[in-house]
């Protein structure tokens, strides 16, 4: 089971909050609006890096994105990525996910984005896992009436636990590939760091879209 | 894409009806009771040689078992092997699954197995697929309220789409696997022809198990 070390191996930067703080792309506090225009919201929770978030900037420069991530040594590395591209539909949240609503009035999301996301093997963990029932709520209301929850993975403990989970819940499912990268979606994929480095050694990424159109049990 | 060729490429038998028609093993009408004893029922549809129902059926003496096959050269293989295993708790059944109900009263299956189905891969085919909406309907009624249908394949979008049938339907999803052999199940599992053939090539086997507990929409 692969775990996340390459998070935990990054160096912690003692500099990293103060980073944060005084960079013009880092949300500091909550506010109604981020963005100078009303283009759509998209949210990436988890963003690592920012391989993910800035290729999908760069690609669809009227929507406007936000990566979360709650590791500030991780989210500097992204920030620097984004100073450097000097991209305007981009900021980055230093946040847990399960702090989204105090950022994000109901219904204000377009999409929400799970990539690769820390896959709590230990069944004793499984609450932790951004999939979990109580994460869904959060999703469910901050996203609009008509909004999507795409995940992307190449961990099949956390694929199979997830599609449990929102089968559980309720939710619509939109699309679903066990091979993402031999799908007809492959072409309009854009690659996290993890999914480039995993594709390379052959590994299947799995996918799924949903939708909470249904509503909850 | 793989097909079922290997059905196909089987040279058709003139004699395989007859053949069926006067065996003990096989069901040639509805009838209230199939078995002397009133031990739990499990259907697999689209049974093929029958490795599996056979494995099945000595592995789980005190479970009843009825293959369901339309092709009735097909049949006949498993007919052979039934016969040399002198197995008391399997019958055959030349029919299509959309005749189900012919032969089996509501609530009256315990399990219901799917292995391998002809994945029928163009899309205009979709309704043909044994996990379609028309064929749930069927597994539902004739499923005890507390029944599973289970399903393997390892064709992708055979699995990807039963797994939006299902959810879609409404059904509970009781157990996922993007991996079978290398999941925690794999020890209780029997094999069929495919499953071995393959597994041999390293190909992963997906597999469900569905609950028609919450109902339908």
């Amino acid at each position: 089971m692969k775990d996340r070390g390459h998070i935990l191996r990054l160096r912690n930067n003692p500099q990293a909050n103060k980073i944060l703080n005084e960079s013009k792309y880092v949300i500091n506090s909550s506010k109604d609006k981020y963005f100078v225009n009303n283009n759509p919201l998209h949210l990436e929770i988890g963003m690592g890096k920012g391989d993910f978030i800035i290729g999908m900037a760069k690609k669809y420069p009227h929507i406007n994105f936000i990566g979360v991530e709650k590791f500030a040594t991780v989210l500097v590395y992204a920030l620097k990525k984004i100073e450097t591209e000097q991209l305007t539909n981009v900021l980055l949240l230093n946040e847990d996910a399960l702090n989204l609503e105090n950022y994000f009035k109901p219904q204000t999301i377009a999409t929400i984005y799970l990539n690769f996301s820390d896959p709590w093997p230990k069944s004793r963990h499984y609450k932790r896992r951004l999939t979990y029932r109580d994460y869904l709520k959060i999703y469910q209301k901050i996203l609009v009436k008509d909004g999507f929850l795409k995940q992307k993975t190449d961990n099949k403990l956390l694929f199979e636990s997830s599609i449990l989970s929102f089968n559980d819940y309720g939710t619509n499912f939109e699309m679903i590939s066990v091979d993402l990268h031999q799908s007809k979606e492959a072409k309009d994929n854009v690659m996290s760091e993890y999914e480039k480095k995993f594709s390379r050694l052959g590994q299947p990424i799995y996918a799924i879209t949903i939708s909470f159109k249904k509503g909850s049990k």
